[in-house]
């Protein structure tokens, strides 16, 4: 309409998720008028990473190296590995828990009918690494839907094939929620998976 | 963390207005794992607009030359300017109306406790424009808000001054909202604007 250079911008920005017409309209003109030195500094980051990151060899997560920054520092335990869906779970865990052992990031989870098997999850390594016989427990934090749940029960027995313990995250009414307003599915999960009060 | 460069990619994505740590992280691990083109792409499009992009020596509108496609075009009525806030603006009134005078981009309102005053606004290029004798009336589209109002009257005075008439776009309830739900402040302005039933 006024300038195609603009045009391509906005229509370059609805590559990001959730980021309609009108955001993106938002965003160029933000970045055009008031901060440039944002908008070059965040195109040589895309760069950076496009040109610069790989998959960690042992864990599938980003990393600038063959290891990432996780599986590469030592004073992590090895015997205790946490497969979960996505490197957002990973950020997750790491920000909520002391939780010190590795990862093993899946990219996704299982689903047959998008043709996302065993093997697009990267599970031989899985495999391989539970065969070293370094590793003593998988803890599966899958998400707790119907595809996360599937996949948690194919990884509980990968696990037991090669003598490492499986455990689940616990799922239940969330901590600082009030039981009136948390959905049926959850309450009557943590019924069934009520523990003894010692 | 994992990666130093997808971290300074997720830092540099917040540069985006309206993008918190959370998103620009989902963002990153979007482009990263999804969307490696679409990301090229962007870093393209932000490299070229920062390039290229000039402002339109009549109208402050973004311009990929020295005029931008609007005041470029032939067939406008070049006696109507209208002068709006930001660029945003001048893409909403194209969508809706079929205005098609041209116009006049303030990017921004008067706002002396910011330091925004007429130069700022390029008020200059706008009085030259209508001491030109070409232009007959100034459509005044700025926000209605108090410093929108203030830069309203302030260019209905300059128009006056030369010659110009000034007229600005009517304020009342929206088209389609229910009286019920308007805000106070709307309702009476409504009421104090209201013309005769014809």
């Amino acid at each position: 309409m006024f300038s195609n250079k603009v045009e391509h911008l906005i229509e370059s920005l609805r590559a990001l998720p959730g980021v309609g017409r009108k955001s993106a309209q938002r965003m160029a003109f933000h970045l055009l008028d008031r901060d440039p030195e944002g908008a070059r500094a965040l195109s040589r980051a895309l760069d950076g990473a496009l040109d610069g990151v790989k998959r960690c060899s042992q864990c599938r997560m980003f990393a600038d190296d063959a290891l990432c920054g996780i599986c590469a520092a030592s004073g992590r335990d090895r015997r205790l590995l946490c497969a979960v869906e996505s490197p957002a779970d990973v950020i997750a865990v790491e920000q909520a828990t002391g939780y010190r052992g590795l990862y093993f990031v899946l990219m996704g989870h299982l689903s047959p009918l998008d043709g996302i098997g065993p093997s697009e999850l990267g599970l031989e390594a899985l495999e391989r690494r539970m065969s070293g016989g370094e590793v003593e427990e998988l803890i599966i934090a899958t998400n707790p839907t119907v595809e996360g749940e599937a996949t948690a029960h194919y990884l509980a027995q990968l696990a037991r094939e090669k003598g490492v313990r499986p455990t689940r995250i616990a799922h239940g009414v969330p901590v600082g929620g009030e039981l009136e307003y948390v959905d049926g599915g959850t309450i009557a999960h943590a019924f069934s998976g009520r523990s003894e009060v010692k």
